[in-house]
């Protein structure tokens, strides 16, 4: 028995990765929220199972009990919820149906359907969120052509068109610029039988992020509220705290949140996407909710380098009714810059990259996920957190996580930088 | 294929582990520094391979490529070797001859054996640090009870008997109080095979730790020298900076420690424990060099709460030779303590406790190890970094990371704290 491979556990995962008799939580799902809840379980010394699509999936790869399925098989999901504490996830598309099938089978669901259904529905979720009294656009639901036209002189033309749901980084949104291009999207979405909603598209300033973790016995903890930057409906940059925010609206975010988490019982992290709206004149600046992601979210991977507790480490502490760590930031502000795929992949390998990186800026922390290259994909992001010897402030930082992430992805200097 | 665990590699680990092409670094040993190598690695979107005696062990437990083998057998490195970028440790315990003969090989091994050398024999060791000029105990090889007893008489009777090879945490360390005491220790252990030497028993003050990072092209990050707290022998406390340390001396003690990694050839994680000596009535205090590991090192574990760069994290670049990330710590003081089995396991879960943990202090950051509770047995650490907020500075740090840990271990508060 000098050299061989660890034994497959035949039927049901590896019952070495909880050989310490913790509570075992399942994850349902295998992108990177996986993957990093997963490294935060492990030091805290809980033990972790996966339902992941495919063993080569990013959080697959580093998990040590994987179960390969399909999260839209109820099954599967059964086998991969045998013997867990409580399951939880890394997106929002698992069928209501089946996790109330699980629910009456005693397993313990962490954030519940009832919540993840304001997920799933970007329809159910301003109609809640309205009857809560929560600030949202003027929206209304659109079963027919004439729904969208009536909006359309309703909001004077700036109408902004989602599919109701399974839309995430900019996918499922349009912003027709004509009367004749909504009547043509609308007719073509509906034909093909895919659910509709408008709102008015928002004049902002710019976006916000509130996060909060919430535990099933309603414990809460707010991260302070962050500004996002998006990019063709995708996130390439979050910067924590946010800079120059009133500390009134901040606090107003911040409560907003957390107000949301209870009264729609989210447990584990829930984040709350926000436009910042133009002031009118004489009036102040508001805020609207735009989104909900009841799971850790890409506007809090800064937490990772620049919180006290990470968002997966709240996660994995929140869905297991354990009390909550310190939001609270490590540093000055911290800058996330996310790694997007090129348009095309460099000839440099990727590890040169992060050589070339570090080399120049060595407290870049740098995460990937373990994904394959293709254009626009979330393939990694950058923390970088002030240092109170850095010169330049927020600014200079923000700069330095673009240019870190930009070379990730391009092995170039987005400002012409030569090493020594 | 509703439901089936993740397929085996049968003969060479798991590819799927390796699926982004990213340098593959293995990691000879399972137990925590293992474990927790691993979570960094994964993070930075690198690649790991295990070497275990057993699927259970700490770092087995939670890495997705396990060969189960023994560091002995060079057949089982071998193995473990084979389309690896590096081979690294957890241990020291690798027998020298087989990692020779896995360079011949070509595997890149980081450290090498030639450095590893005096982390493995203190006598090489010593006798390495005395010629290089570092500072260290009197010392001589014992032989024979004559060489043993000379020495005696020389020192006044302050001897510590020591094994040249295998011993840690207080294993494989003497202190006879008496001339005969020595002699009976001595003709028993030279009789039973074991290499010998013994060393002034020093009038110390308090025990330093120096750790720095070292890459194969020469780049060297060190720490702020930590204070460490021994009982018994073993590490029970680190506190990071050490606190109330003249800066001359923190400095010199540093760059000894960047002197002897450079000298030694060491790479990766290089920890030198240090005395610090009584200045004598007029002088100033000094500091001995005690051991050297090369590796993580229990006094380095602060960094991963409390440094922009976790000791693993700069482990994993290290060995990779990629650049360095920056020791600086990010608060102000963070304190470690040891989690160390009790006499006897208590009635209440590992899992109730940390909920009692965090309930009082949310702050404490539990890194645990997935081992089975064992009396002395190092089954986890806390870290605690000091908050602006906190009251009672450093001791009001200390005092906090040591009712955690003694609460994980015992299930009772030292102070009689009651939770409301």
């Amino acid at each position: 028995m000098s050299n061989h491979p660890r034994d497959p556990f035949p039927a049901g995962g590896n019952p070495d990765a909880h050989a310490t008799g913790m509570p075992v939580v399942t994850v349902i799902g295998d992108g990177q929220l996986a993957r990093m809840m997963q490294t935060a379980a492990i030091e805290m010394g809980q033990s972790v199972r996966l339902l992941a699509g495919s063993a080569g999936a990013s959080a697959a790869q580093v998990a040590a009990d994987v179960i390969i399925g399909d999260y839209t098989d109820l099954d599967a999901l059964r086998g991969a919820a045998e013997g867990a504490s409580v399951v939880t996830f890394d997106h929002e598309h698992v069928p209501a149906r089946h996790l109330r099938a699980l629910m009456d089978a005693g397993v313990n669901v962490q954030p519940g359907p009832d919540a993840l259904a304001h997920a799933q529905d970007k329809l159910i979720m301003r109609e809640r969120l309205r009857q809560l009294g929560a600030p949202v656009p003027p929206f209304t639901a659109v079963d027919s052509v004439d729904d969208a036209t009536t909006f359309f002189d309703d909001v004077d033309s700036r109408v902004c068109l989602k599919a109701r749901r399974g839309g995430y980084d900019g996918k499922g949104v349009w912003f027709p610029g004509t009367r004749e291009e909504l009547i043509r999207l609308v007719t073509e979405l509906l034909g093909r039988g895919v659910p509709l909603m408008a709102e008015e598209k928002v004049r902002l300033d710019r976006e916000l992020s509130a996060m909060v973790a919430r535990t099933p016995s309603g414990r809460c903890a707010a991260w302070p509220v962050v500004e996002s930057v998006q990019t063709a409906g995708v996130c390439t940059e979050a910067v924590a705290p946010a800079p120059d925010l009133p500390p009134a609206l901040g606090e107003r975010a911040g409560e907003l949140a957390v107000k949301i988490a209870g009264d729609l019982g989210v447990t584990g992290v829930l984040a709350v996407e926000l436009f910042l709206v133009h002031a009118d004149s004489g009036g102040e600046a508001r805020i609207l909710v735009n989104e909900l992601a009841m799971r850790p979210h890409n506007t809090g991977h800064w937490t990772q380098d620049g919180s006290r507790t990470s968002q997966f480490e709240q996660h994995i502490r929140a869905v297991l009714d354990l009390p909550l760590g310190s939001p609270e930031p490590v540093g000055g502000t911290t800058v996330m810059a996310n790694v997007l795929g090129a348009d095309t992949d460099p000839d440099q390998s990727l590890h040169d990259r992060m050589i070339e990186v570090w080399n120049r800026f060595p407290d870049a922390k740098i995460h990937l996920y373990g994904k394959d290259w293709r254009p626009g994909r979330k393939i990694g992001h950058v923390n970088l957190t002030s240092d109170p010897g850095l010169g330049g402030g927020v600014p200079e930082l923000r700069r330095r996580a673009r240019l870190a992430a930009h070379y990730l992805v391009h092995a170039t200097w987005a400002d012409g930088w030569i090493s020594d």
